[in-house]
């Protein structure tokens, strides 16, 4: 899976992701990856439930897989550990 | 699954949740369930990374789910909708 067909979840509204999926989709592509970290997981899982409930009747939620990332803490001396998820949404 | 074996996420602190996923285990379960809706669900994820990376070398995810739930909204006049999760944490 290349970034092309990845949505990076920030501190953007919901529901500018969940357009940006759907126009993922529109386009042809027949899977999405929804990326997030930290407290943007709970949005990224919005995202997923939104798009997959409101618009995309014949999508659905193929694989949600965690992992713990070690960022640069903002001091630049060490690390901190963070929480992030990837949701991949398929397309029938 | 029963409840004995869920962890229910709220507004404590994630390492509170982590060693009741530990007390858990300790009691001679080798599976539990981490459930958590809205803003939680970053927690969840952090509970289960936590404990996985850190506390429990022989445990991975074996399960994540997620769905829409609907709930009454504090007005009583309707609903809301609202993201849940549930990770399953396996002990080998």
């Amino acid at each position: 899976m290349d970034d092309e067909n990845t949505i990076f979840v920030g501190s953007k509204e919901t529901m500018s992701y969940v357009m940006a999926l759907m126009t993922q989709f529109s386009s042809g592509s027949e899977e999405a990856v929804i990326k997030a970290r930290g407290r943007a997981i709970s949005k990224a899982v919005d995202i997923a439930e939104i798009a997959k409930n409101r618009f995309l009747d014949d999508a659905e939620i193929t694989d949600i897989l965690t992992e713990t990332e070690q960022l640069e803490n903002d001091e630049g001396d060490g690390t901190t550990n963070v929480s992030s998820i990837e949701i991949t949404v398929k397309k029938h």
